[in-house]
């Protein structure tokens, strides 16, 4: 059994005993879909964005995630303040830039917040890693360009992850995760993942709550292989009833799941 | 077979094929239900409601949804720079005109969208349609009340029709449309959709959905007509489990639907 | 049977005959939840916190809610002027302090609402209570301290309760009220409810509506032990299934609720 399986078994069990607190500033389309999934992983999640205490919880928390997925001017200013308020105390920093390449507004605060904040981990799917990376994508509103699926993923996760010294995950029907140093590709998962809003911003809420207990590189692959699997085991179950129900059974998976259930079905290879 | 249980039947083909990206700037109540019913239908929502980049959004979109259910002031000014960037477009923008009646902002905002920005649809409960019809309504809250449900909805769906050049949709027991020209009424649905919060906007998140690829009126018709067929469904399947259950079924009901289910249940009548 | 728990039975007759408005100034993770079990107990919900309007909807609703889940300078003046309306209009005010003691900005602003505004109930987990009954707290974000959990409820209730003038419930694993007169302990519930996100807010949205119907004490009784009386029937038919389940289980009791189960199900002592 290769080395990263077993730190995420050992993510798992981590993360059910401590329950860290994850502070999320997000987007209100997904956050309670995000806040959900992180206490069925057994972590503890907070969701405040104001900038008067965006600081002050980022401070008290385990892990803090990042995603622009509704940003305004209002929470840019938080989140900038969280970030580095988590750098200060060496806290991990998650970022997920929802549909950076879309629109100037979040290229900019993309820019703003990838200067501003050292991140730990970036997730993103291929357009948005494209982007930031400096290749030139073709992002659609928030979900991948059909030219874009066509790119390899390696070589842009690796671009980004020397550029930032960070953990950078492409999510897609196959997954590419690499610090620069260790990279794997992850096949689980099935397509009604991309049918479902959110299971995006899910995994990289999974991704906070591991990255609370362990090193960045392991907690990506943890979050991004068992969202795959919660993906596989909710439509094993709920496939012919649609997405509704294919939805709330990803929730249902997170909190059935632990490291027995990982080893088993984790597709992981070493690249 | 009517012509419009036709266009029906061709705009679920079509939104399956074309996969339009559906621009949204709706209230923080629903919106994820919203989004998830939207990709449901085979569509790809995107929420963005800051005004540095409402425009822009608007503008790459196949049609923008402008719903008012928890508006303030940061948003109205997206709503109005999105409606406008898309009607220079030409990319057909629905109005959600939720609680209008209720309160002074609500009013205002309401004729403030209504004279800034050309609507291909208005969609709404009859106290929201009378007030903007100028009949003066009973709004209570955001839901209708006893004494708006008797009054005669053709009429006034037609005088929004004819004031504001656009398709206009009530919504309830019977459902009325016209786009001034055409006029039909829906016997779909059932009591239990006016139990889980969110079903109007749901609605109208799938108007946008069509209204990116086909023309407003028969958009209007296969979004409603589609809801009240989705909430019959899940209630077969899920009435006795109770709201939360029907609601999830909703979701599943309308990733289930296609052209064939629509014209086997479809109660339209021409007026 | 003690005369509470009929109170209780009449209160859930109440709110489905009378199907009260029920205005929510609350957190936009829980929103939904929030709507759709009002709605499930027969209730009106409107979600309206712009501060142009929060005076207008206040004043025609039957009750007014106000939570600091994801409080903001925006939404905090519309907090102060919602419950000022409602308290001109003796129209009762239900405050959910959430995270209070966890951050400077929650910590103000609950001091300035409890300055500005008379409560009829505040419902709570033990460290947000505590902090209001000035006593040290050791508020881990959202969710309560280990520590915190050892502590005498009933005496830090009954200090809030007395220096408030209102109701005060303390909800856990085994939940306490008071209004300084009458106090009881409730024994229903199950721990998954600590698994899904905004139970606390859930169960503070149906105090709002029992409120609008029956007088403080025993709208937090049966809002209270409805919510775990819920938690105990969803455990019944989804504990295997997993969190998402239990989550959409809970809105399905509610909406199958009546007074009859309650008195069959219903754990109340007097203390």
């Amino acid at each position: 059994m290769p080395d990263i399986i077993k730190e995420c078994q050992a993510a798992w069990t981590a993360v059910r005993e401590k329950s860290p607190l994850v502070h999320n500033i997000t987007n209100y389309v997904t956050v309670n879909d995000v806040a959900n999934i992180e206490l069925a992983m057994g972590a503890s999640p907070i969701m405040a964005d104001d900038e008067n205490e965006a600081a002050d919880i980022a401070s008290i928390a385990g892990a803090v995630v990042i995603n622009i997925g509704t940003l305004n001017s209002r929470t840019i200013k938080s989140m900038m303040k969280a970030g580095k308020a988590a750098n200060e105390k060496k806290i991990p920093v998650v970022f997920d830039p929802v549909g950076a390449g879309a629109s100037a507004l979040r290229n900019e605060t993309t820019e703003k917040l990838l200067k501003g904040v050292k991140f730990a981990v970036i997730r993103g799917n291929v357009s948005e890693i494209s982007y930031i990376a400096g290749v030139s994508a073709n992002t659609k509103g928030v979900d991948v360009s059909d030219s874009d699926k066509q790119r390899d993923k390696l070589s842009i996760a690796k671009t980004v992850a020397e550029k930032y010294g960070c953990t950078t995950a492409i999510t897609g029907e196959v997954d590419v995760i690499t610090d620069g140093d260790r990279s794997v590709e992850i096949r689980n998962g099935t397509a009604e993942l991309s049918r479902v809003t959110g299971t995006g911003c899910m995994t990289t809420g999974l991704l906070g709550g591991f990255a609370a207990v362990s090193e960045p590189f392991a907690a990506a692959v943890c979050a991004v292989a068992s969202m795959g699997i919660a993906g596989e085991r909710s439509l094993e179950k709920h496939g012919k009833a649609g997405t509704g129900s294919f939805h709330i059974g990803l929730i249902d998976e997170i909190s059935l799941m632990n490291g027995e259930i990982f080893i088993e079905r984790a597709k992981i290879n070493e690249l």
